[in-house]
């Protein structure tokens, strides 16, 4: 719990424009050999503040990466070489890496040392990501309102498919499922085979709260937990019930997901900027909406996490009366950060928090889980009854005995090792055939958003996902996913696909760039 | 298909009214031998109009029956002996028990014989069923507006549960649900696990559309079929799409399911009288509603099924524009009778047809389908995108393996035979411990509804059922299902219930009476 305030406290990181080229002359020569043989940044630490060494060394890091000094895949300084160069205490330097890894910008490899796997979001002044994307064409995925673009999207016939939001489903655990339903069949009561508990049955809503204290650190007891068909049909209800509230906005973060934002009708959806740290509080603030969606262990698609001092403003926010509606869509999915806690686990009574199976085991299962500060409950409930009366029993059993039996764990383990090759095998790919890409998120979850300067593409994305699409691979166009102009990129999931079509996606990709 | 305007062509049955108590004098001395032995109704075929004998004859034992000369379970003469008795051709005879059966007033036995199974809906003014209800007390069972209702009334402790609505859920063929579900895991592709049609999984879609053709006389194909989270979800989806349009107002069967009612918010609902031949379509036209629900297979809960003639005013009323939603809630449960066809059948275009396996196989599933005209279907299929992107695949392509596979079929006519028992069952316990009850709508489905004559019963059914309640039976009050007042009476579920605890539940409220 008491990771719940932590990631970084910098605010900003506009002194990492300092590009340290002229430091080399005025470094003395005390450092000048050490410089010689490191020259890693010209980090010079008589630049740092008192007391603030590591938030400091943190700081130039980021910035390098934000503006392509360092690039993803890029490998830092052994810590205790680092800390030799720096003449700085070897924690110092772990301190460091600790928050940038937190931050999902780098990543622990073992033997390999620490990489770089994600740059902050556009957020440095540093030339690239211009925002004129509004006045270019778009055409087959221009801004989709319509409800059955993903349908049109899904339909559509592709040889790769790399569409964001879907774990590796050639490794569901089916001999798993078989074995848990057979002992759930054998063990029901006739009457279990009726009409239930619209919340969802006894044995899953336990089993979803041990889940959550145990993987997410949320406090939850079975009556916090209402079993709902998916995270779309939570986000439904609580549209329902707010709307019976008077509330007509809920804010949501820019760039931030297509398919939220469709389900959040008819509410509006003003956009607040997500930067290096999250959304912006001040700019959630100016919007004036009463809610805002936020998805802040992982944000989609930047993959971005939401940072400490952001956390505590959002906080303040909604202590003030804004309810956060917390979108923790792909959570469990991390390979080089330690887990980020949930908003839910600071303040439950201000924060509507929902997950689902969709990509721990398979968004056909349509099984997720909605916990709701108690005001909401009774309506939420009402909401449940009228669409569904609830969702169905047997899946849910066997849901149920698979997070029991410790099968849903070993399923996690499991995919996490084939997503994280396949997420090497994407960033590898990139770096071979898209060299004018910027990588963005990869610490964790499913997918990897890539974003263009101008040098490398300055076409729409929706015109390069149509042509991608053309040539047999499905990818989105970052546009979708926004509602400001925005600098073209894709998002591409990679969880779903092997390396073999990963490489051959992204090189029709580079093709076409 | 040409049964699709069956039903008996009476248009009312008020000559039924004459008792024929003086007949006897008159039957002159040809017919004295005959009468001495049978005295069957004093019937006097003298007294038909040329050409419409078995007309007549109909009429007159539905009239005996609906004013309790003939009770449930009394046994008809055969046909020879009551064509010998009245001097007229078998075949008039055996025309007539056709006719009663087709309405589910008699049932054949075999060598059994036929025999009485339903009372017509209160209609013949015979002094029974006076509408005083409204000025008596209730209390927990009263006019249930909260959507609680239900659940907490399914979550109350009980010994004997005898709502209705259940099929014999100790029946669920688990053995063949597991066998289906290893075959279909053992097929699936990794992508059937991902986000899938919304309007259901492609076999499930084509299963159906071939039991409706085979089992409801319906034509259908897969495109025409909406895999819904049961009748719940089908009419929740209607309602959005209907409001959405500008519609405001559903007439409802009166007495109709409070559940239904409940599902229909936040639409009003105009209650229309059922008689004998179902809903009054002139009566239907007074409400000026635009769109109507009906249960015309087995109506909940009068068990009355919609006559031919109804049939037909009530196609003339949505060719002019009316929309009928048709809930055929559980239309495949017929003991005693032939299958009544599908509105759906008849006008396609102006019938929405909701349908489910919750009576089939299993509530529990939330597995239904709804057949909307094709002017609906893209604000459906919005709809259902919005609530839950669609239902869950595996529970889908499970039930088609059993419908392709014959096993659904054969469950289906196990559970009829016990059912029929269980229906027996009650009726006897009924005729036992009930004898002042007027049983209704037997011939079909899963539940009886008895109503009690001013002698019999003068109390609240509201106070009757918190009374069984807390002797641990459950039982549905009949003033749930009304709208308007109504003779206090009980709606009883036998097919989730064994013979023995249908005659104790039975005897219970015999010792409340």
């Amino acid at each position: 719990m008491n990771r719940s305030n932590g990631g970084p406290p910098h605010r900003s990181i506009n002194r990492s424009a300092d590009r340290g080229v002229a430091r080399s002359a005025t470094g003395g020569d005390v450092a000048a050999e050490s410089r010689a043989t490191s020259d890693f940044l010209q980090l010079d630490p008589r630049d740092a503040p008192r007391g603030g060494l590591s938030d400091w060394l943190a700081r130039q890091i980021r910035g390098a990466i934000a503006d392509g000094r360092l690039t993803v895949g890029s490998r830092l300084p052994a810590t205790r070489a680092l800390a030799d160069e720096l003449r700085v205490s070897r924690g110092v330097v772990t301190e460091a890496y600790r928050r940038l890894t937190e931050d999902g910008h780098v990543a622990g490899r073992g033997r390999g040392g620490t990489v770089v796997v994600a740059v902050p979001q556009a957020s440095t002044g540093s030339g690239k990501a211009p925002v004129e994307g509004a006045a270019r064409s778009r055409d087959v995925f221009t801004a989709p309102t319509d409800l059955g673009t993903f349908d049109a999207v899904r339909a559509a016939a592709a040889r790769i498919d790399l569409s964001p939001g879907l774990p590796d489903l050639a490794a569901f655990p089916r001999a798993a499922w078989l074995r848990a339903e057979r002992s759930v069949l054998a063990r029901l009561t006739p009457s279990d085979f009726g009409y239930g508990d619209p919340r969802g049955t006894p044995a899953l809503r336990a089993a979803v709260a041990r889940w959550l204290s145990h993987n997410r650190g949320i406090p939850a007891a079975p009556d916090d937990v209402m079993i709902v068909s998916g995270t779309a049909q939570a986000l439904r209800l609580l549209v329902d019930v707010l709307h019976a509230d008077g509330i007509t906005r809920i804010a949501v973060e820019e760039p931030g997901s297509l398919g939220v934002r469709q389900h959040l009708r008819p509410l509006d959806t003003p956009p607040v900027p997500v930067d290096a740290h999250g959304i912006r509080v001040d700019a959630l603030r100016a919007t004036g909406a009463p809610a805002v969606l936020l998805t802040p262990a992982h944000q989609f698609p930047t993959g971005v996490v939401l940072g400490g001092e952001r956390r505590r403003e959002l906080m303040d926010w909604a202590r003030e009366g804004g309810l956060v509606v917390e979108d923790d869509y792909d959570a469990e999915h991390r390979y080089d950060r330690p887990a980020v806690p949930a908003l839910r686990a600071l303040l439950p009574e201000h924060v509507c928090y929902a997950g689902s199976v969709s990509k721990l085991l398979a968004p056909a299962l349509r099984l997720g889980w909605l916990l709701a500060p108690a005001a909401y409950r009774d309506a939420l409930l009402d909401a449940k009854r009228l669409v569904d009366l609830g969702s169905a029993a047997l899946p849910q059993l066997v849901l149920a005995h698979l997070m029991d039996s410790g099968d849903l764990e070993r399923h996690l383990r499991l995919i996490r090792k084939h997503h994280r090759r396949r997420r090497d095998a994407m960033i590898e790919a990139i770096g071979e055939c898209l060299p004018g890409a910027v990588v963005h998120g990869a610490a964790a979850g499913l997918h990897l958003t890539i974003t263009f300067g101008e040098d490398a593409y300055d076409g729409s994305d929706a015109d390069l996902a149509t042509a991608a699409l053309a040539r047999g691979v499905k990818v989105h166009p970052l546009s979708w996913h926004t509602q400001l102009p925005h600098a073209p990129g894709l998002v591409l999931g990679y969880a779903a696909s092997t390396p073999t079509e990963i490489a051959e996606g992204v090189a029709v990709l580079g093709q076409l760039l």
